[in-house]
């Protein structure tokens, strides 16, 4: 891992647990990780001793265009292969220039990043200017990839991933995960005790995050087929005690399987959003294709907005207050309304850090889920800071979304 | 850093990163960092070329009771110095499991606990079972500390970080960043060229990520007070040549001064979005008191909406389609005119993957701002993934407002 901003504390570095996680899943074991500052001499150093120690060495950062970036400068180095300048690679780099800037030409400094030690094979990178290269040498690997994490995660999915796994040793490390919401990861432990005590292989752990829980499956096999299928009564076993809580597995997120129903079973929405100022829009809208359900939605930070677009009915707001019960069904009838569609779901509550009240803490909030049937209304009350009462709200809107698709 | 489940990329290393931002602040240059797994000859290799290469070694983790845990013999082995039982940790142990758990002995797995390399002396643990220890030999100095983050916090604020900084130059490092958007990592480095060339005291460097880049300033200095002056005039030539660009300095995010700037111009604004789907309200409502500018926001994903709740001209619609700068530019006068706000922000676009259309590809996007006066209408075209397009799109929305209220 290379970059001075590393060993500096300003950042974290998740690029080597995504790194470490995928080699992982592809039965790599790895042993070391070093980081480095933006020098030569230290890195070269770095590399000498992981190329002594490991038949793999996977480089991040140093890819970009300014002198401190020395990755294939250092590589060179090591390896003795001198750089070299891969016209197709500089071709693309000025196209990505010339599309993005119009006229403007690649500036000068951007050329380095077409310079690759002799040998190397390109790794494209489709999300950015940088593309790393993979030198083998000696029945040694080397491969260089750019620190910017979604172009280091894109290019180690789309071709690393894909290179290294058919180098591997047979096994293959296989892993499946399952994710669940509404219970706690006590509680979920203790429906597994017996399994999570005697289970071995495959492995079995729990991992809770912001009002998720995961249970990862694990199991060394030949092939992710036959891996798969070891742990097929496990995930029955576990799904079986668990159903009302799981939601989906390995990449799967709440808002895609919400997403799912919604399309399948022809549902429309609207949403209405006090507390959560567009979060869960948001969250539903990364979802290719939302379009197709999601009719609208309104970010109603006012009162003013409650009443205008929703139709919440001014003496509700004066009575119970803009955070209530009567107010979050209003909002929620009032979204299906007037988007004439199937399900409307709002949410009202207090943020903070400011505008709690005597008898409403920070923290407080309502959801409400308005049906062509009944609507429903839940209250909650979430501790924690500013984004986490809207984290924890978007998530638990969404399942409640989940529950009433099932 | 030891321990083979930092390998595994199941939790992020945020020891490391408390370690280093604190030994900068002590003016202790962090070179190398290496992470290893419980395996006691790859601990040792990696111990003894730390000493060789540097001349403090700060270990983490692996001073737990269990057989996996090798810190100790590890460095009793590289330093050659043997481990001794240390009589007042295994009574202060005894204690800690008398006050615990009543009458449970301590269990024989904890003695090893109070077993330390020859001439070290202990770092206490007011927080958990595993003192570490801080170990001179040969001019070099090993330090281990446990891997639990609360414990190796505790013990480096009360005893490691002291007793360093009274070892120390005596120079702390001081820092400070510049955020800017709307200009590329290479042409800032161009305006900059002769400052990045010559600076050597404070230090450059710049940083790309999200369409967002950063400038990094640090100084060796005495203390903060001293470091920050000597910054100032830095500063202000980097401000001088880039003002139109500087949005903030240190934490402040760009929406954080969008939000100050409303307040303070005593603006209200109201949001239309198509393609972010809620992300701009998203963003400015993580800013607490936001509610105080942010009168209301649409999400106006179908035709419909962005007819009914903006009145856009179906003609438009028709004539034009939703992404188009006729759009754009009604859906900001509308949500201007619907909320009675000063501002009213629009944003229309394509996302993908899907919804390319011949003349319209993926990545088009226009962003529109309604003042009481003119309304503004830009034209972008992103490259990326349907999450990099509405971060981008959010990114140059704010930056456009935060450009208007200059």
């Amino acid at each position: 891992m290379v970059g001075t901003e590393l060993l500096l504390g300003e950042i974290v570095d998740t690029n080597a647990t995504f790194l470490a996680r995928n080699l992982a899943d592809l039965g790599i074991d790895v042993f070391y990780k070093s980081t480095v500052g933006d020098n030569l001499e230290r890195i070269s150093g770095v590399v000498r001793a992981a190329l002594r120690r490991s038949d793999i060495v996977i480089m991040s950062g140093g890819l970009g265009p300014t002198d401190d970036d020395l990755a294939r400068e250092t590589v060179s180095l090591v390896t003795e292969r001198p750089l070299e300048e891969n016209p197709g690679v500089l071709r693309d780099l000025k196209h990505w220039f010339a599309e993005r800037y119009g006229q403007t030409p690649m500036p000068d400094q951007n050329r380095k990043q077409a310079l690759f030690p002799r040998g190397s094979q390109i790794i494209p990178n489709p999300v950015g200017t940088a593309p790393g290269f993979w030198l083998e040498k000696d029945n040694k690997l080397v491969i260089a990839l750019p620190g910017v994490s979604h172009e280091l995660r894109t290019m180690f999915t789309e071709t690393v991933g894909p290179r290294l796994s058919s180098l591997g040793s047979g096994q293959v490390l296989v892993t499946r995960n399952l994710h669940f919401v509404g219970i706690g990861e006590s509680s979920l432990q203790e429906k597994l005790a017996d399994l999570l005590r005697e289970q071995t292989n495959p492995t079995l752990a729990l991992y809770a995050s912001g009002g998720t829980v995961r249970i990862r499956m694990a199991v060394k096999a030949s092939t992710r087929q036959v891996g798969l299928g070891q742990m097929k009564d496990l995930e029955a076993e576990i799904r079986k005690r668990t159903k009302e809580y799981c939601y989906g597995a390995d990449g799967q997120t709440l808002e895609e399987v919400v997403a799912q129903r919604l399309v399948e079973q022809e549902l429309t929405l609207a949403l209405a959003e006090s507390c959560t100022g567009g979060l869960i829009a948001h969250r539903l809208t990364n979802i290719p294709g939302s379009s197709a359900f999601l009719n609208r939605g309104y970010v109603v930070y006012s009162n003013q907005a409650k009443a205008e677009d929703l139709g919440v009915d001014p003496a509700t707001l004066e009575q119970f207050g803009a955070v209530s019960a009567e107010t979050a069904r209003e909002m929620a009838q009032g979204a299906r309304l007037k988007s004439q569609t199937d399900l409307g779901l709002a949410v009202t509550g207090i943020a903070g850090p400011t505008g709690a009240t005597p008898t409403k803490p920070v923290g407080l909030v309502y959801i409400s889920l308005a049906t062509s049937g009944d609507t429903i209304v839940e209250r909650h009350l979430w501790k924690g800071t500013r984004e986490q009462v809207k984290n924890r709200t978007a998530l638990m809107a969404l399942k409640l979304l989940w529950q009433t698709t099932k």
